[in-house]
């Protein structure tokens, strides 16, 4: 296992843990101040700064995009709104190769409005991401697809899983083309009792793409907006990146914390927070 | 699968769905008025009532007690608190027992305070059924592992999908010898990938105890006083409960629902409306 407590060389910030208070230009400076050498910026805050902006300020900092978040959301009510759908994740893909993205994060989406179709959601995340294949592939950007816990399962994320995720990338990739693989998140994985077995099985087939890190608190107050600082919690951080570290993974580790009380503060200081959390407790 | 709609020949309450203005008495006789056929005690009520009151009114209204809620709570930071846990979940099975009821259902508890071993919960859970199944069977009052969705892993039920509970009644009752058994609430497993498989095997060994019915509403305001009545979210609940019929269970259906909004309205109106989703959504 990587020893983290001399340095900062594999710490990643996911722009969405100061995004009440940071743009994307705050976020990659104050990554750049704070030695962080990682960031994974999301899609409307890169928009929003320009995709040629934002690429020569993160090459200019030397800054390693760990990942792009993110797209998919791919069952919908109608063929229009699967054709849609898959349109947006190909600008996704284009946007993650302008700014050098190690992947894109792949969200597949919950049932569409009205819908108690949860197997056939499922179908059709599947059917999206295989449509969008071919692009990543042809991009050099491999899809990262991110199981999300279930209680996510029935409007943001129907792949709940990592075993479902492996599952789609043996369906998809069965001969190790390449392009695509996971992100483990400990937040969304950590009750899974198949975890290590699962991690194992990403790993031995090179599918690990991003390792992002949280906490989960008891109690948790909110089922979208009250995730933990590492260490705040009860997952068992050390355990998780040692389960995936020994699967291979040696990239760098993505700190991504949706929270009230982190957004709440001032984003220096939660950088400040991070580092010393993941020099000692990741 | 069975017909509903002619009647509420198959319907149970569970207390704790009127648990803010009504005790046991009050649930009892109001199922009785309703034409509810089945009722299912929490534990505090039962105790506060007196077992045999309990007994005789229940036994005198005809009603079936489709399980009593709820012992377990295996992990402990110590092995005083583990034999407490144990003690308890007898002394349960000795009340279920005296309101005849059909299981007690048992919840396995999280991690203690501080622990970050989920699996060394899991251990203690398993330990803590193995050490009371003997009591369960000589008072003939069957376990029903009930698994808990993933997101009370950390605090209230390490047991978290159905799988977990089929592999903890294969090894902890190899031969079949019964006593043992899982609880199905579509609230906690209605995300599972594996749902439709480990219904059959459930159902394949005799070991559906029970089967528990409310609704995953979007957006889940809050992760324990949120459920919905059934039909206001968006569990196919016909597809799980035709899987759990065809797996042979011929059983009461359960309706419970933690709701501050259900909670806060008049119990006679919340048990009319429950017989109609009854007879017309389940």
């Amino acid at each position: 296992m990587r020893d983290l407590s001399g340095g900062l060389q594999w710490l990643s910030l996911n722009w969405a843990t100061v995004r009440e208070k940071w743009d994307l230009r705050q976020a990659i400076e104050g990554c750049a101040r704070h030695a962080i050498p990682g960031i994974a910026p999301w899609r409307e805050p890169l928009q929003a700064m320009g995709l040629a902006e934002a690429a020569r300020l993160i090459r200019d900092h030397g800054l390693t995009v760990t990942g792009l978040c993110r797209a998919g959301m791919f069952p919908a009510a109608d063929a229009a709104g699967r054709q849609a759908a898959i349109d947006e994740v190909r600008r996704a893909i284009d946007e993650a190769a302008a700014v050098a993205a190690q992947c894109l994060v792949i969200l597949a989406g919950g049932m569409p409005a009205g819908s108690k179709d949860l197997a056939g959601a499922r179908v059709q995340a599947r059917d999206g991401i295989a449509a969008v294949l071919p692009h990543a592939r042809a991009a050099g950007l491999p899809l990262a697809i991110e199981p999300l816990h279930p209680m996510y399962a029935a409007d943001r994320c129907c792949i709940s899983t990592l075993a479902q995720a492996n599952d789609l990338c043996a369906d998809l990739d069965p001969a190790g083309e390449g392009g695509l693989g996971v992100a483990i998140d400990v937040y969304h994985v950590f009750w899974d009792p198949d975890l290590e077995r699962e991690i194992a099985r990403a790993g031995a087939a090179g599918r690990i793409l991003a390792f992002h890190v949280c906490d989960w608190l008891v109690p948790t107050k909110d089922l979208l907006l009250d995730r933990g600082m590492m260490g705040d919690g009860v997952i068992d951080l050390p355990r998780i990146r040692g389960l995936v570290e020994a699967a291979g993974y040696a990239g760098l580790i993505e700190v991504e914390i949706f929270s009230r009380d982190w957004w709440a503060r001032d984003p220096d200081e939660v950088l400040e927070i991070i580092a010393e959390r993941y020099r000692t407790l990741v």
